[in-house]
């Protein structure tokens, strides 16, 4: 077939695969947000079934010849075709790579292996679990295997979530990190020693409506998008106008909604951000998790946590929270907002000792794959780097080993991301901070503007057309590293 | 191909069409209660994906070769197999007769004739509508000469939401009904003169409880159903345990989300009861529109608007609303329900003249199909009619011949369901009482469950086994016909 043919057939598949993808996605959203108990079985059944015309449709021979000839001559091709075309061919190849069996059999023990670990971490039962995890760990490596690596077979799950990401880049990255923090840590918490709790009580109605208001400020629309309730809060895209994040809620603390909002606001802000010309193509999707996880935590943690967001966040708050307010002046607000704290549970951990919660998984998951170190051995190593690196030991399975549904879902190789994505936020908002004057004030008045536009200039309008190292060098002439990252907790923690 | 392999043929594609069926349902759900309103192009879009992929999966010649065949051999069938096929048959060859190139046209013609409706209704426009009228009268004409229809083009129409009915029953029977409802709304409408409006404020969050308490007490399962907040209430099922309903709450009357929510909880109880081994296909399916009418309505209207209902509501109410339940005994919470009144608008219609608004949209679109009326002369003919039949006559056309979408939505036909509806509940609630002692005792203390598992021995469990008329001789041992339901408003009424 001739090139026009292929592209017309290439991008005629993408589209129907785009369509099918989102309503997959608002199968999901209204699973978690909406749907009744009941009907769990039959929704999974759904789902299965659309998992299943998706593949074929990805894997349908006319399609991948298609791929195949366009990847020949990509060279020759239009840029946004060029990525497109590149983009796609790296995930056909994974997906051909597998043989159904494969993934029948690694759908079916993660799907086993979720519900065991549903009803054994409320028991601290790591022993029910162990053998599903065993399990699950042997068909990660099956998947290297088959998929295929260059130089260390974590790369494969790496390169899943963080196209081209490398153990021999990520892992001194990760563990000088976690070096850096080890020294900080002590000396940040302590500043915050004696800090109470906030007292007063933030109905569930009211903290909606500040939710709403902050994130229409940051420039989240909802003529676009929904905030919905959850108990775990997400972002889903259901269409190239359909954003739709959830937050929960806590009637003693409003800070924990909030920035859960800003946080989610963050990935729909990215995605509404991408360029809806090339909707459901490469181009029009986003790079990576950890740059989709940068998008999150920009908003939530170098703006979002700034004294500036909280001088702009106590003019709003006697609007909501009349009589509570008044505790709350921007010093006490920045204080209850950034508290440091070495803690237990990862996605309740504060800024600074986050990512030791990323640096510890990833230790314990490279030599997993590895076969250096055996599931039977987990929990035990698991406390050692707790112990090691946030200088407390959990004191049960719940709370330790046990926490996270990753590994329990089948999946290794996710974590990283999140550290990445405050590495890349950290040295993205230094360079905002150079290109945008005055950007503080304009965030003390509750203007995000210009900060979303220099996001939307320099990182969402590109879709994938670069990777995520590639893009950084772009906007920074810089290496992806964590100096302005712990350079930032530095100067905002110990001044 | 052997009849065993025909039969695992067509419930394969069955159970394949009610998975892509209840996706659809989602999608239009959304759409309806949660989605941003500029998701809708994108949302368009993936139902017309759906509707295409749900046409080609029908009118595919190798599963239409098994129905075929299948039908041949009805009489040699499983009775659940019989009833199935001969069903299968009868919507696939309605489906086959017509071309591709007239469901474009009608599918095109509707969306932009329904677009034009709710702009030109607010400004009483209906010369803006009329040329879409006219060319949707005119496909509707087709559309019954390329099904075909034995005596009366009407017919075909009516077939679509009530298989098998004819207008040689409908007409006689309905105009029959509009004869006699005249002679006795003015004596009734007498009774309710001098009754205020009522008073207080109830806010929409306890009326949601209040909705939620009654459904669950008429047997509606929230572990299995949801109930949601819509401009225009409506029912739903998404899957064979997921049924969702939906009203809309005003702060100075909770009656009218209240029997909204009765209404559509009534819907909603009938899907429940229907044979969930057969879901999916016609045995575990409603019978038609008018039956499932038939099945809110009785809950609404003879259940729920009755003495004994209204002292069952009383007790509840101070638990909801504590000032305003004062006021409100059983006997004017009876009248605050049942308030009858010749009014404009159907949807607000009272039980007595309710099909009156029926009757008239009968006596209109039956000529405008033969072509006996022109579109032009619609507006006059329904003032005339209404004044007939209601001794009103609508002061503009958007209370008048523009107020409801079905036509300008290309549908016609589907009225006369709406009426029959209530003659079947009628008749149902004659039959209920003969056979359950103590029934309105029950109903009195909030006891809802000999009256539903009546309802599911006598109507749900049966599907598609019998058509309407045929039930209703099995239930009753007669004859479809307004007697009851005439003799039933005026012992209520009359005394």
């Amino acid at each position: 077939m001739s090139t026009t043919e292929n592209l017309k057939l290439f991008y005629n598949r993408l589209s129907e695969l785009y369509r099918l993808r989102c309503i997959s996605a608002l199968l999901d959203w209204d699973h978690q947000v909406y749907m009744p108990s009941g009907a769990a079985q039959a929704r999974a059944d759904q789902q299965e079934y659309f998992s299943i015309t998706i593949h074929n449709k990805t894997v349908d021979p006319e399609f991948l010849r298609a791929v195949d000839e366009l990847n020949d001559v990509r060279d020759s091709l239009e840029l946004a075709d060029q990525v497109n075309v590149r983009e796609i061919k790296r995930q056909v190849d994974i997906e051909r790579k597998l043989p159904e069996e494969f993934t029948a059999e690694f759908s079916q023990t993660s799907s086993l292996s979720y519900s065991a670990w549903v009803k054994a971490r409320p028991e601290n039962d790591f022993k029910a679990v162990q053998p599903y995890l065993e399990k699950l760990v042997r068909l990660n490596r099956r998947f290297c295997d088959l998929v295929g690596y260059e130089e260390h077979p974590y790369d494969a799950l790496l390169d899943q979530h963080d196209p081209g990401l490398k153990t021999s880049v990520v892992k001194p990255l990760l563990t000088g990190l976690g070096e850096d923090l080890r020294r900080i840590i002590p000396q940040i918490a302590e500043k915050f020693e004696g800090l109470g709790e906030l007292s007063g009580h933030f109905t569930q109605g009211s903290q909606h409506e500040l939710c709403k208001k902050v994130a229409a400020d940051l420039g989240f629309s909802f003529e676009i998008g929904r905030l919905d309730t959850t108990a775990h809060p997400f972002m889903t895209t259901l269409g190239p106008r359909d954003f739709r994040i959830t937050t929960r809620y806590f009637e003693d603390n409003f800070l924990r909604a909030l920035y859960g909002t800003i946080h989610e606001s963050g990935h729909a802000l990215y995605e509404m951000g991408l360029p809806t010309e090339y909707a459901g193509t490469p181009m029009g999707e986003a790079i990576s998790s950890s740059i989709h996880e940068s998008q999150s935590r920009i908003w939530e943690n170098p703006v979002g946590r700034s004294r500036e967001f909280c001088s702009y966040l106590s003019k709003l708050l006697p609007d909501y929270f009349h009589e509570e307010a008044k505790a709350l002046d921007p010093e006490m607000l920045w204080r209850y907002a950034n508290r440091v704290e070495p803690s237990l549970i990862r996605i309740e951990a504060d800024e600074v000792t986050y990512c030791q919660h990323i640096v510890i998984r990833m230790l314990l998951e490279e030599p997993l794959v590895t076969g250096d170190l055996s599931v039977s051995d987990l929990p035990a190593a698991w406390n050692e780097h707790y112990e090691k690196y946030l200088g407390i030991r959990p004191p049960d399975m719940k709370d330790g080993v046990m926490q996270d549904v990753h590994w329990y879902g089948g999946s290794l190789g996710y974590f990283p991301s999140y550290a990445l994505g405050n590495l890349y936020n950290a040295m993205m908002m230094e360079a905002a901070h150079a290109s945008i004057p005055g950007l503080s004030t304009q965030i003390e008045r509750g203007d995000f503007t210009s900060m979303l536009g220099w996001l939307r200039e320099n990182v969402h309008r590109h879709g994938m057309r670069y990777r995520g190292p590639e893009l950084i060098k772009n906007i920074t002439g810089k290496e992806l590293s964590a100096k302005a990252f712990v350079e930032y907790l530095k100067v905002k923690f110990l001044g």
